[in-house]
């Protein structure tokens, strides 16, 4: 089996705990204007529009970046709680996916990784916003890509082979670390080395982890810290 | 005039010093293959040789990265001086523009620019190059960017255009840092500040620094130190 010389990362979920922080955000924002609302149901809501609302543009529609997409997921998901909240407070929580927490070990972890190994990012959010998402968590990698440089989302195979090609890296070369099986299975299919990181927490402590995706060759891992020394890191 | 949030930095000659590293490398690098040659003079003849072989690109000629150009431009510049290197020591010098030394107050002036400011590369080096160049030479910046993402090269203004767009930056809020006229006087024509750093040292003591661009707006600095100061890091 070829070495791994880059690993690429999954940021939501992977990275960032966006629940636990939209949580706390939309409570925060919802209450400075007055707003009442099930806020963990509505970011919950909110994040089950994401896949969908990517699927068009995988389908066919133009590209368009996630802050754009979140913008239309969010207003849809607030009527159907029948929230009614300032477009102010609505653009807030948009911004909000630049300001998500790491884990608690993610800054270390990646810390480890990176000494061993090329660190990129591979996100379905686009460049700017992992820029300032990044900054804000203090989290470093060798390089910020995203599936914008395909104009597409993953789990598009373009946007794995995109990445690679930046990198100049052969896919046997590579492994995508993800807590997420459908970004795992989509970079396996083209040749990635799959690396999945058991999340417990990322959907709330009663959803618990994902289940492991059935690929060949998986390497599982309950965090990064973990993860690096399962690599020798 | 706009607030300036994101500086693009060029990097061979402003953040490291190809030539040192390259003059130290070749010299080493002939040695061991037992071949003597004016290496200073082979050299300074390479890095001549980059901007016409990027023009070839700049007018038509399909993309490729700058690891297959200075292969190529690498090998004229030896046969015109009569120097004859095995291949794989000629690889080795390609591979040497990867490992180029920061200039003695790069990494900390980085570290206190990118405080206040969002900070990029846009250098000619092809992503994966740049990757493994920043992280050999320990240099941090938040976004790895390169005239790749355009597939062209600078000072065509489609390569600053396509940074801009990916950080989600107009122009007038954006600078170029750069030890080079013709960088800021590109940058500058498609609406950034220019930032100019005088290097007294990159094509050595007795050539001394270029003369600064004739571009409105333009800062000055002697090094990356003195511009995080003048800009109030």
């Amino acid at each position: 089996m070829a070495e791994v010389r880059v690993l690429l990362f999954d940021v939501f979920g992977t990275l960032v705990d966006w629940r636990g922080s939209l949580i706390d955000l939309t409570t925060a924002t919802g209450g400075a204007a007055g707003v009442d609302a099930d806020w963990t149901a509505v970011v919950d809501d909110w994040r089950r529009a994401y896949q969908p609302a990517m699927d068009r543009v995988r389908s066919g529609e133009p590209w368009r970046d996630l802050d754009s997409l979140q913008r239309e997921t969010l207003a849809a998901v607030l009527r159907r709680h029948g929230v009614v909240l300032p477009a102010d407070a609505c653009e807030t929580l948009v911004q909000g996916w630049r300001q998500l927490r790491p884990w608690p070990d993610t800054r270390a972890g990646l810390d480890r990784l990176r000494r061993r190994f090329t660190t990129a990012t591979l996100s379905n959010g686009h460049v700017a916003l992992l820029a300032d998402l990044l900054k804000f968590a203090d989290l470093r990698v060798d390089v910020v890509l995203s599936a914008q440089l395909a104009e597409s989302y993953k789990p598009d195979p373009a946007t794995y082979l995109t990445a690679l090609r930046l990198l100049d890296c052969p896919p046997a070369e590579a492994a995508m670390v993800a807590a997420h099986a459908g970004d795992l299975a989509a970079a396996a299919a083209v040749g990635l080395r799959p690396m999945f990181v058991r999340l417990l927490l990322e959907w709330g402590a009663a959803v618990g982890a994902e289940t492991a995706p059935s690929v060949p060759g998986l390497i599982e891992a309950d965090d990064l810290d973990a993860l690096a020394t399962q690599l020798g890191c």
